[in-house]
């Protein structure tokens, strides 16, 4: 695990000046005066709120060069309203009864309700966008939505698909979490004075990102209980989701043949997948997907040197590197407990 | 029936000048690109196209005044991929395995894709008014998508609700149809140089039109067989949507008590879907329901004598009048049918 050295500063860590509560209000003011039920959904909806790391990216990249500060607050709340309509749409898809640790809106409300509201949202997002007149801001979430749809689309095809290659991992993370990081950075950069290079180069560091993330969100899904992540653990691999921790161990010798039969024969059985889970940390598949999380964070902080040096950059960066380090620990927790287990049984 | 009896002029019926060609066209150029998925699913969805009543009234209603033929297209385009996602959306929504006399999207690819399909045009459509720097029909249309999305939500409240008053129908009927009718006649007005009075007058017609085209949807549902509707009679009762019709009829002192028994226990077999549809005949709904669209279409037709006179006008009113002479003609088609089996059992 030598691969994720990076290490924050510690002090930068607890100073987050995100203000989570301002864009929490107002959300709830774009999405009201429609009606009670609408009101009852969203109180739901929000009641259950993330990380707002989208938001954040839009946060800090805006503050890097001048800025009016209600524009940057309103498009923070678009990319949170964007990533909550696509989560709402996600959970009908998957039938997942649980999100962010409870009932899924879907699981609460019904599939109808949560089709529908998935649709408000998405209108209401292009409806600030559009009052504050920022033409690129939209233009720029339009694509990145359809990128995610036909990305998602494409990807159904290859579920279950055990010939899946690393780039075809990497093109399913591009469409799913990748695209709308860079999204986030660059809307930040065009609701500030940035110049149109130095927003290019932080679009490119939100989407290693967003790479970065997503194969750790894959490894929590194996190495996390069901009580931190907020659904069960390997269900992924239960949809049919061929993750990059999985088509490393496919490729084992020893491993390899015995996971193809569980996949062939959908044998998702706790055993299996604590033997999957077990599997992924003998053979060092782990390993290797923090090396690369390690290196898409590098190149990503490397685009970073052409922003003007300052507060704001330091704390972008440290973002990115927290991130990384809070789920690292983690991880080397999770890691921790089930070597334990396997040397106790 | 006969207060249904306003008569187009039969040459103006055949002499509609709406490119059906150049907009589906279009439609398939600003939804390519992504990859062969989404290619394949457009192609299938544009195959059972509809009627473009709401490309219709953008045209007509920017041939009034002055404007850029590529700007109306294109907002044609807009509209009819609006309605296109909130059908695919709703045939999840409803289970509908039906859809323009074939199957619909969720049947032949699953429900996963069709949600995913539905919030690609929705992304589209509003790239597309965005490429325009539309900023008044963007925020006019987000507003109508908002209406609709809230609208159904409350709506589902009411489902199997015997006590739904004839004013809540119209406020549901406002949200699924009417103020999508009404917004494609103000956009029609925003693309072109149209006064606001004039646009505010016409969009009140669209309203008007969208009220009047519900009603007799309402009616069709139980007088029109599957093969012309393309999908089974009597469906909306049967998924709890009480309406119009229904509404008369259980307010009828013979009918209306054992119309609620038969609601009250689902007992929607093909006897009593039939039993209810001899009802509505006999006891005088489908003749009020007629003489409310008859209503709503005068009314309509009265706001247009604010515009200039001339041929586009004159289309507009034709168009009102044709969309009900043609319904009208197959509804009296199916009434006779019901009234011959009737008389001859």
């Amino acid at each position: 695990m030598g691969a994720f050295a990076i290490r924050p500063d510690k002090k930068a860590l607890t100073l987050y000046p995100f203000p989570a509560d301002l864009v929490n209000n107002r959300i709830r003011e774009v999405l009201s005066g429609q009606n009670d039920e609408i009101s009852r959904i969203i109180d739901y909806l929000l009641a259950g709120s993330g990380k707002m790391l989208r938001p954040r990216l839009v946060f800090l990249s805006a503050s890097l060069y001048p800025h009016e500060p209600h524009l940057v607050t309103d498009m923070a709340v678009v990319v949170e309203l964007i990533h909550l309509a696509s989560l709402v749409h996600d959970d009908v898809i998957d039938q997942s009864d649980c999100r962010r640790g409870r009932g899924s809106l879907n699981s609460c409300f019904g599939n109808q309700t949560s089709i529908l509201t998935g649709d408000y949202l998405f209108a209401t997002a292009f409806k600030l966008i559009n009052y504050h007149s920022q033409q690129k801001i939209l233009d720029n979430l339009t694509s990145t939505i359809q990128t995610m749809c036909a990305g998602e689309i494409k990807q159904m095809q290859l579920a279950f698909d055990i010939e899946i290659s690393e780039e075809e991992y990497l093109e399913k993370s591009y469409g799913k979490t990748a695209c709308l990081f860079a999204s986030c950075c660059k809307i930040g950069a065009l609701s500030c004075s940035m110049p149109d290079a130095e927003a290019d180069a932080l679009e490119e560091f939100g989407l290693c990102l967003g790479y970065a993330y997503q194969i750790i969100d894959d490894l929590l899904d194996f190495m996390s209980d069901r009580t931190k992540l907020g659904k069960p653990c390997g269900s992924d691999l239960r949809e049919g989701n061929i993750t990059l921790p999985v088509i490393y161990l496919l490729r084992d010798l020893s491993y390899g043949p015995w996971l193809q039969t569980v996949i062939a024969e959908r044998a998702f059985d706790a055993a299996n997948i604590t033997a999957i889970t077990e599997a992924l940390i003998k053979n060092g598949a782990i390993d290797a997907c923090l090396q690369l999380t390690y290196n898409f964070i590098t190149r990503g902080l490397e685009r970073l040197d052409k922003l003007p040096a300052g507060p704001a950059r330091k704390e972008i960066m440290d973002m990115g590197k927290f991130l990384l380090e809070n789920y690292y620990r983690s991880l080397r927790t999770d890691i921790i407990t089930v070597e334990r287990e396997m040397s106790s049984s």
